[in-house]
């Protein structure tokens, strides 16, 4: 679940579920497209908080710069982390079995003064990760430059995409994917 | 602040922020009137996690059987509360400046299966009080005693305002109160 | 449905439909589990009104200590039972057809001053066990040691999951479950 | 707080706490208005259930045909009643000091099969007066016609207001009123 | 679609789209069981507001007393329907495609000032049924008879579920269904 | 009320209660503005009717090419428009006593297929103004040079306060205000 | 995927992702039932918005007098075309994976002051095609007739789905769709 | 507005409208508090989008690597500038005059794939420029050794809150607020 660059751990995934991993995943999946290291867990703020306290103070030591932290429900894992470190944490509000996310969204945004955690949307775990690769990018020119040609290859789908349409109308275009 | 029968506290109230005080007291009102003993502090699960964490496994110690926690916007101080003890543990979703105290009664009640956390309504402070004292009363037939009465006594009120009401009319009562 | 330790009930549990059964069973495993003696009926609020009535004022001469009430939409059983006995009231708002559960939290847990219902999440059945279990065991040295216990095992098998995830990827670990 | 007709009270208006009073009084003026008798009274469904159970069981031994019922937050009261009669129950959402009024909405008008509410909107009392005239009136002759002209006339209204607006333009009706 | 007794039709049921049908045949098998006559019809107040007009303005002359109007997301008929006459109008929130029958609701219920709707729960046909005949029953000796019985009985089978739960256990009962 | 540009009313300003006017005057400043034709009157969709249905049905005689409707709560009054004719219709969402708006906005906008209503934002009058003059810009040249020219104008006024942001900062800003 | 009448395109349909197609094809056939020239295309505000820039700006050349734009989630798409562009903007908040469409229709209605985005219902492509033509049909007779055809059809269509519901009993007609 | 260290600015704040001024100061004045360089202005994503687009291309040049953007409403501006840019983006979601900051907040976060926001809560303006310092901290000792003491200053203010609640009782230390 480690991968390592240079010895270093930049990114630190954590989950309150191992149910939140179908999601979490695709964080990991953005970091090593741009190969990014990090390494991914599960923690449960509620049922393993030693466990959770003892990975966060630790962060550091491991050179790590960012967290992503993933929860549904009382979603409180990101704002727990938020609270131990001065690292920045990037808070993912994953979609519980009720109330459509909505929860979880409001238990990770909306932190007292003192104490951010960057949301991201509902279930939103690549932008987490793309986020974890802006915040490195601020003082990393490769990863910056990964991410400008990642921006101009999503342009570049839409266009395809659109030149698609143009050309084959949209019923044969909704038949073909 | 710490109120002692027999050396004992029996309750521990815990809020996320001096600004919550203004609710919070109305659980201390009501242990008062049943005489029973509390310990009430400001501690973030936030801003001063260690503190919290301090207070929290040390509870048992001093005697304390029912925790109540109050907080706001993403409030997690009840959760966290909850993660660290056995004892049952009251939350208060206190209304923040938005959203009208919805976020924080998601945050506070949606809890992940294991980790239970009391929710009473929105600013309810004073039902946390009674529910205290309830869960008390369940091994102290004194308290139980004293609830039976107090709720003979809400009843009688009713009573009286029905009285009063059937008696002045609804003009003269709008205006006497 | 009944079962019986020294003669004595412990915990009542009452749901407002058989509809909600498949919900409010976790609430008598979990006592199961912890050897608490309860009793689990169908009462509705609206249907059977009398029958709640008659159930609830008899609840202290059985021992009945805590008694767990689950209904959906306008979810007024807990709140129904609260207002006929000093005991604690824990409410589960049992997501209904519609509004996915909103309704049934907000009937449940907004209750007014002097009459408590310690409300878990949606659905939130095992918590409500677990709750009670706490309650009992604030006069309940046995209990209270297997609650930490559980406590431990819970926060043991976040232990097990994070190594797994560890050792084996996430690919791996996601197609093994 | 009685307003008789011929000795019998054909609605009964009842209200969780005297709070409600002032909400509560524009379905009163409104049976006035039709000249319909009703009694008011205040009767909590959860700090005094004996008095909300007694008056409502004698309710058709008084000719009662319509309850107005009224409460805010967790609102059962016009469930509970709904639960102990047969009669049409009107059930009026009293915005209670969070939520604006969808806790007090959703808790009235979510009610199970078998046992409905006629949910009038949040605050709406005098709508949940003309509704009663206007079952009376299924059954009363009288009634009916002086709801036409009670139709009529406020068409009237805006008929007139239309004319202002038309003669005096939107500055001086702003103005003007 | 019409069931005549004495020639008379007592009940209008009316829905904005056939596709509400199978939610609003429930109120029409209520009906039927209380052997109330009752006629059902689609007139859309949006694509056929003079059909829905032609409908309303003529009802009291075919003797009828009760109104049940059944639409979703903008649901606008129970609305039209009450602007049209004054006999009651119970108004069904129909589930739309999307918001879970929130819109729907809200738009039957929160009326203005003069135009009261009779609003049941979203897709609570059933419910509205019931509510005509409680009205129709206020001048009808035999149908509040009927009620009577028809409460008991549903009281009775709550009393039959409880009885089978008790014998039973939890476990058969689930696989019993 | 209305304002005459040869002879011919371009635009229909219609509300549901004169408590709206403060809300729909920003409509009519915005086309006086313009120098579009309008008429303003009150007409409610629940307690006048026939008052709309008169109105509308006469409108394209008149030479009106666009309406604006606003009202709140279940805010009727543009689907009703938007019913009777085939003119476009503007739906302002104008914010009631109570739910912010909510109940407003999604009776506005969720109309069923085949009758659209052009929402604009909660209280959001000026821009149900602006939208009229697009729409009646779409075949006249002048008016479309005018919104090119109110586009521009907007631009700049962002660009001065901007200006003035950076030549005096923050502090003096917020207080020259 | 364009529609030529006279080598004009009248209507613009955008969509931010061509997972949108399936919604969003109801606005083009509508158009193409009319007869109305239109071009249809993907281009992601967020993802290409230079894209949509160069879109917008040139659109008045082509002819182009109406734009419908859909997007989910923070939907900024029709804002963004609105903010670029004088002709009149048609917003359909399609909805994404969680919430409902709650977030798509706010992120498109709430426009501030000065930018109107003509917003439909949830979904409501339909809607966008016929507001589309309506906008149209102010100036342009032909289409104005086609309207009227259209609206009498739908009233004819409801007419006949009453017809055959009186007919044939909602039993039959349900098994009969 | 401009505050420079060595000729450069680190953090870019932008909001759309100057009445978000009054929220989006405590940014600023956080940036002050750790000696961060910065440039605030406004620019709708609306009103002026080439002054955004102007603003944002431009910004790496002046070597800003955070952008912090609010805004209200239908709340686009944040996820405008993510579009134009791979810079980090914050995006407070500024309440708006309805609605209590729901529609901003899900306009803010709810982002597509590929483009995030790093949203903090309703008008937590403080926890924005807090999250700024966190990012830039992540390379520069200097700044992260100044959080870590912004931190612990946090905790100390919460010991000594702590302290004089237990040292005065609750009542004076509300009077002595």
């Amino acid at each position: 679940m480690v991968k390592n660059i240079k010895g270093k751990i930049e990114v630190f995934i954590i989950m309150g579920s191992d149910s939140d991993l179908g999601v979490m995943l695709e964080s990991a999946q953005v970091l090593e497209e741009f190969g990014v290291s990090y390494e991914m867990t599960v923690a449960s703020a509620h049922r393993s908080p030693d466990l959770v306290h003892k990975h966060i103070v630790n962060l550091k030591n491991k050179g790590v710069k960012v967290i992503i932290a993933g929860a549904g429900g009382s979603a409180h894992l990101a704002g727990v982390c938020a609270s131990l470190t001065t690292l920045p944490v990037i808070g993912i509000p994953v979609k519980a079995k009720t109330l459509d996310g909505l929860d979880s969204l409001l238990s990770t945004v909306q932190m007292p003064p003192g104490i951010p955690v960057a949301t991201v949307g509902i279930n939103a775990s690549k932008n987490a990760g793309l986020l974890a690769v802006q915040i490195l990018a601020t003082s990393d020119k490769i990863l910056e430059k990964k991410l400008v040609e990642y921006k101009k290859k999503m342009a570049d789908e839409v266009y395809k995409k659109a030149e698609k349409l143009k050309k084959v109308g949209y019923k044969k275009y909704l038949t073909s994917n």
